[in-house]
């Protein structure tokens, strides 16, 4: 179970789907160059082959456990953690303001991408620290941003975020944690949070939990939710840590995957109530923990490119070891690898080329962040911004179900061996298969896509982005090159399934929302294909014959873009029998 | 987790699929009428429901467990098997002549889905008795069958099945295991076999296993291959059990999911070679392996049914009982229960409808089956074992395939708790994720299809049931029912695509093998979901609005046939493709 980082891959996708060069000369990374990006990437490939990926494994076997409140992370993983923040990593992709290194969301994608590929269990921790970190940035007062973010940025401690309450998960309205308003201009905190990760653990010396809750005045529903810091230990005014706070760990869940990761039930306010801090104003916390969660979001993208390299890593190695049977060309008498039988090609490709497609739709969703970041003008910064609404849930939803599907496949391809543990295959989907669930899951993200994203603009948003990827069908075609065999054709038909779909999406979305919500998923399947058909065939062109990305790209279009056009007919005609009546005797 | 035995979908899967009505009134069910099938299948139900599925998770927590070369089984798996074989449902499908009740394949495979629905790691042991007694009853000499087909038939005995070695998974040519003629006629075996479900265990006073072997004077290849039976203990000549044989269990695997089955390294002959009884001829062993197979491939399918219809629901229940959000059409303040969510009820259709279509090619298939052994002329016989043989891969490889993607939506329905163990979701999706590796992996699978299956009788087997299918979609079409939508024509559609893509087929693999491998696994899809969404049809069709067949049917056919054109095109024009040299850079 060894890892290598997959940088000339990561390269290629950053330079057709983010438009690297382009990109730097236009001022968008002003302060990088190519060079250095490489040279990031692949320390980083070394950090997490040589320190993450050896503890994968032990990570799944040992888990992280819990007694008397306090949990213990598996074997390896606290001096990891060391290594990890000693080393800048958790900083690198922080505010410069705070310690950080301030490198854009390209490159923080890139790497977190790499610490996943070696050890999702353990890059959980980092990833939602960053949320933290973006979350008080976006909305914390000057007092709590420099106490709190330079121990974050640093990785000295570590954070959290609070929603998920047991009747409340994907509908955070029903949430119930108290907020009290207390004398000295703080609050207390009072209730019960569920699958918060690394909630408690021992890796650093505080935890900042990130708490959604209502004050007892607050409106009902989303608009009266506020956001709220809650340390694990106070901390002193010369920054020491002080007190421990009155919140706890009951519980750590028993789950399918990312064992390493203590998944904690947090009880606040069991004595006097926690102590918390507002962020932002009260009642209006949701808008804070979205701009977190839109940024959580493409990260949990980029854990399923993670997961989906890893496995592809492993059973490429495996079909290239193991020897069975004769393949499709082979003239000797001796057994072949399995990689010269077509239909393990076939499993290999699909896991390769869906991997690289959800990775070039995740680096051009971190493109469209870092546009907004850097953008100089309010319209530009509006395009980028409305760029960044429109891909975020195509890339959650689409990359999370690749790394589930690419490591079934990668279990697949190793037949039995697959199945035994230590093989580390099926670790693989067992760790991918929160990825559709958590930060929304993926039906969430489709209705996400469909009633919020289709909408902006009066449909400019959407219409200019299939634009752009009709401008790439167009250049493929004119490329006229026969080692693309059908790429461009199908590329084209692919994306007028594509507008048909969204024109009649956009119309049902205002006319007939029932029928647009039993499409929804469908609809973010199809726009996900054709986008990630679209990327690898831009790069296609861009190579030479015999490169992988052409391999990739028309094995893409001609075996998986070929759902398109079934796609687009259950989307515009399969509403009626989605909606049958739930009261149905089919539901009996 | 309880299981609740869908008796009314089975009996109406049984009626449409397998012509239960003409099938006995022509008589390919002499001694049956359809009541007695109903209370067979609904006393099954109770038993598995009642008995067999409060034990699946203790068998999936504890397992089995080796010490000094003998298992242990979960607690209460040993009571469950002895009330399982005292009640008779061992004996169920075992010749009469033997003491087995003589049921049919059809019922055979009802019963199997519900022991398997129940508890796959229970079920999967008689599942390999029931395979060595359609060996034995093939192969076996009278006298070895006086001897072992009564135990085995009571399941005082159990069976296995010995194929695989380390280095012969698919390819069982290479595999090492030796067999040396001893002097009392008999043989002594040696080598180690591995992947041995209930090798080894403690719920039966013997165990019998069949055991693929190599004579030092024996051809080269599959042809040199010769079957041989070897007991754990040897039996005396009054039928009482004797010395032990020299064959141990030498570890047992830790596996991703049906963990209550213990899953053996078996030596043979690590002293003086294990007493082994050949089976058939000398060098003949395959061909007797394979009618055991056929029979347990479609055992496999039926799995896969099973697992799906425990997901489905376990999904199902847990949509009406978990409230989150307003549903499409809520009207009220309170939550709806999830079951209203458009996407939600997406999820449950996709998993009930390809549920039921599964179980239907698995039934049709049965129903072959028991043509070809009760047909009365060589003629019929040889039409119902074509049919045999044409659906035995498909009903693999698809109810498995069915059994992984419906057990992971299952997962999703549940959002976070779906991913908590104890939940019970992810355990189906733990055990389901064998299926489509075991007993031919659905590649292999999928090559037979193409390769074996398709030329029989000069294609006339495949285009027989092309006709048929093609019928179906006529009198759907004709039918002319507004709540079929376009159930009619979108089926008419995918039969000329299937069609095309045959002829396209039979053509490669005449005169272009390559190709015709690489587009064996969509191609096996393509079938599939034709045929699934034919026999849905021939249900709605028979039922009355709002039935449920209808529902599904129709769900079916406009959402998920939908992808048959995109199927086609990826068999017809993908193959280039996916014959990318091996050593081209995308492998590198």
């Amino acid at each position: 179970m060894t890892y290598q980082a997959p940088v000339n891959d990561i390269m290629f996708a950053l330079k057709i789907a983010a438009d690297l060069g382009p990109s730097i000369e236009s001022g968008v990374y002003p302060a990088l160059d190519i060079d250095t990006i490489e040279a990031v990437i692949s320390e980083a490939g070394k950090f997490g082959g040589d320190v993450l990926a050896p503890l994968r494994w032990i990570g799944d076997r040992t888990g992280s456990k819990l007694a008397d409140g306090a949990v213990t992370t598996a074997p390896g993983f606290r001096d990891a953690y060391r290594q990890f923040t000693d080393a800048g990593w958790n900083a690198l992709p922080g505010p410069e303001a705070f310690g950080g290194q301030g490198l854009p969301e390209i490159v923080a994608s890139a790497v977190c991408e790499i610490w996943n590929s070696s050890n999702m269990g353990f890059a959980l921790c980092p990833l939602l620290t960053q949320g933290a970190i973006h979350a008080l940035e976006v909305g914390g007062s000057d007092a709590l941003k420099s106490i709190y973010l330079p121990n974050l940025v640093a990785g000295r401690w570590t954070g959290t975020m609070n929603l998920t309450e047991p009747h409340a998960g994907s509908d955070l309205s029903a949430l119930r944690t108290k907020a009290v308003r207390d004398t000295g201009g703080n609050y207390r905190i009072t209730g019960t949070k569920i699958f918060i990760s690394y909630g408690e653990h021992d890796l650093a010396e505080n935890i900042i939990h990130l708490v959604l809750a209502r004050l007892s005045d607050a409106p009902p529903g989303t608009h009266g939710i506020s956001l709220f810091l809650v340390p694990k230990f106070l901390v002193n005014d010369d920054g020491s840590l002080g007190a421990r706070n009155d919140v706890v760990c009951a519980g750590i869940e028993h789950k399918l995957g990312i064992h390493a990761s203590p998944t904690c039930v947090m009880k606040f306010g069991e004595n006097d109530g926690a102590v918390g801090y507002l962020i932002g104003e009260e009642n209006h916390g949701l808008a804070t923990m979205f701009v977190m969660m839109n940024a959580a979001r493409l990260a949990v993208g980029m854990q399923g490119v993670a997961v989906a390299e890893s496995a592809t890593q492993q059973a490429m190695q495996f079909a290239k070891d193991r020897t069975q049977g004769h393949g499709v060309s082979a003239a000797t008498a001796h057994m072949s690898p399995i990689i010269e039988h077509a239909d393990v090609r076939r499993m290999l490709l699909s896991m390769k080329s869906q991997t690289q497609a959800a990775r070039m739709i995740c680096f051009a969703t971190a493109r469209a962040h870092d546009a907004a970041n850097t953008a100089t003008d309010k319209a530009s910064r509006r395009v980028a911004l409305h760029r960044t609404a429109l891909l975020t849930p195509i890339a959650k939803a689409y990359a999370t179900d690749v790394g589930v599907d690419v490591a079934s496949l990668g279990i697949q391809v190793h037949g039995g061996v697959g199945y035994v543990e230590e093989t580390g295959a099926a670790q693989h989907l067992r760790d991918a298969r929160i990825l559709p669930i958590y930060e929304g899951t993926n039906g969430i993200q489709a209705i996400d896509l469909v009633t919020r994203k289709l909408p902006l603009d009066d449909g400019n948003v959407v219409n200019g982005y299939l634009v752009e990827l009709a401008k790439i069908a167009a250049e493929v075609r004119a490329s006229n090159r026969p080692d693309l065999g059908r790429t461009g054709d199908r590329l084209a038909e692919a994306i007028r399934d594509l507008q048909a779909a969204t024109e009649w999406m956009v119309d049902a979305v205002r006319n007939n929302q029932p029928s647009a919500l039993a499409g929804a998923t469908p609809y973010l399947r199809l726009f996900s294909v054709t986008a990630g058909a679209a990327y690898l065939a831009k790069g296609a062109i861009q190579s030479e014959t015999g490169a992988s990305a052409v391999s990739l790209a028309r094995f893409y279009a001609e075996n998986i873009l070929t759902q398109s056009h079934g796609l687009a007919e259950a989307i515009t005609t399969g509403a009626e029998s989605v909606l049958v009546e739930y009261e149905a005797e089919v539901f009996a």
